[in-house]
């Protein structure tokens, strides 16, 4: 199978890179930049696809980052909060109808090098602050790909059943460095280890009972 | 209602963007550029908000074209058909998810601004040969549109029931100057007259009874 992945340059989207890959699909690794302050993840990205030997591309998106303000992650008059990642606070985070853009992108990159697939690191931890996260709105958009062409292309969440816990651990059976990846909303140049998506990653490296190779600065902060 | 009207500066979107204005919905237009030969209907789209007096904003797409590839509109290696817009060579023409693309940030932009819908010129006449034209991807695209924020997003097609002549005496109606739209599909300084789009344009004000007043050049390619 022929498969265009969204990979951020985080420890889900580079772990489903990896474990695509290791099961012999054709995977092709697609990118993102829709303004966001931590652009860092995207080295993270074309690092990895870089290493597995397969195609890397970047949607730029930042001509249409005007039209989705809002939003702490690309709105620099807006600060990243700190907290836990389902704290209502996170709604600041939310960029609007993110995940279908980019799936709508990937979509069209599919039909374009004849994909049979998108897949993207959805997984059992998404969060309820998040509305393009639900699962609902997950499955109505596998039924606008399966008709955005002649040819159907098949939305593809493998993780979907896995907690972030879960997926630390495969990304340590797949050999995955988590310290070249890349979860912190904040622009610097170490993760701050406070906002929600720092404190996930740390979370989940935890219970899963690895060693954390993050380097965190919350001291810098 | 405030609506977020897609307007290429094709005669159907510049109708319908002076059709909704015209039964006082708060409207603005949203034109896409992504990376089409006939960047030249984007002007038009911009002067028609202009004479009504509502807001207009370009969504940048030009750092994706890239991905999307394979169709006359934006490959200048493959030459935009001559015929009949129902004829299977009009295929050349599909931008792949087009659609899919530009509803998505349009949908973006809609959550962005508060807006409670999505307008878009789809019509009777819409062609087999777009498989993102077929209404069973329109209704697909009104759930994910319903599910994209905790608020719902409607998607609008007020012409879906009109054939392209119909569009026309509409436009008529209203006072649409169909001089100052744009259908063709080649990059050309006039309307080239026999392109798809052409035809169909011709074809649709011939119908309606109305005097053509579109420049065509056959004669010039």
């Amino acid at each position: 199978m022929k498969i265009v992945v969204i990979c951020s340059g985080g420890m889900d989207s580079v772990t489903l890179l990896y474990h695509l890959a290791s099961i012999d699909h054709e995977v092709v690794a697609l990118s993102v930049n829709y303004g966001q302050k931590h652009l860092r993840e995207l080295e993270f990205a074309k690092m990895h696809a870089d290493k597995l030997g397969v195609d890397f591309q970047l949607a730029d998106l930042t001509g249409i980052t005007h039209l989705l303000q809002g939003s702490a992650l690309t709105d620099s008059s807006i600060a990243v909060p700190d907290g836990h990642y389902e704290d209502e606070t996170m709604k600041a985070t939310v960029v609007p109808n993110r995940n279908m853009i980019m799936l709508s992108v990937a979509i069209g990159y599919a039909i374009s090098i004849k994909a049979d697939a998108v897949a993207y690191g959805a997984h059992a931890g998404d969060h309820a602050v998040y509305p393009d996260c639900r699962p609902q709105f997950a499955d109505a958009m596998e039924e606008v790909a399966a008709l955005a062409d002649w040819r159907e292309i098949k939305l593809l969440r493998p993780f979907v059943l896995m907690t972030k816990t879960r997926i630390a651990l495969e990304a340590a059976k797949l050999g995955v460095d988590l310290a070249t990846t890349w979860s912190c909303y904040r622009g610097g140049k170490t993760h701050c280890g406070t906002c929600g998506t720092c404190v996930e990653r740390k979370e989940a490296i935890e219970l899963a009972g690895l060693i954390d190779p993050t380097v965190y600065s919350e001291q810098e902060l």
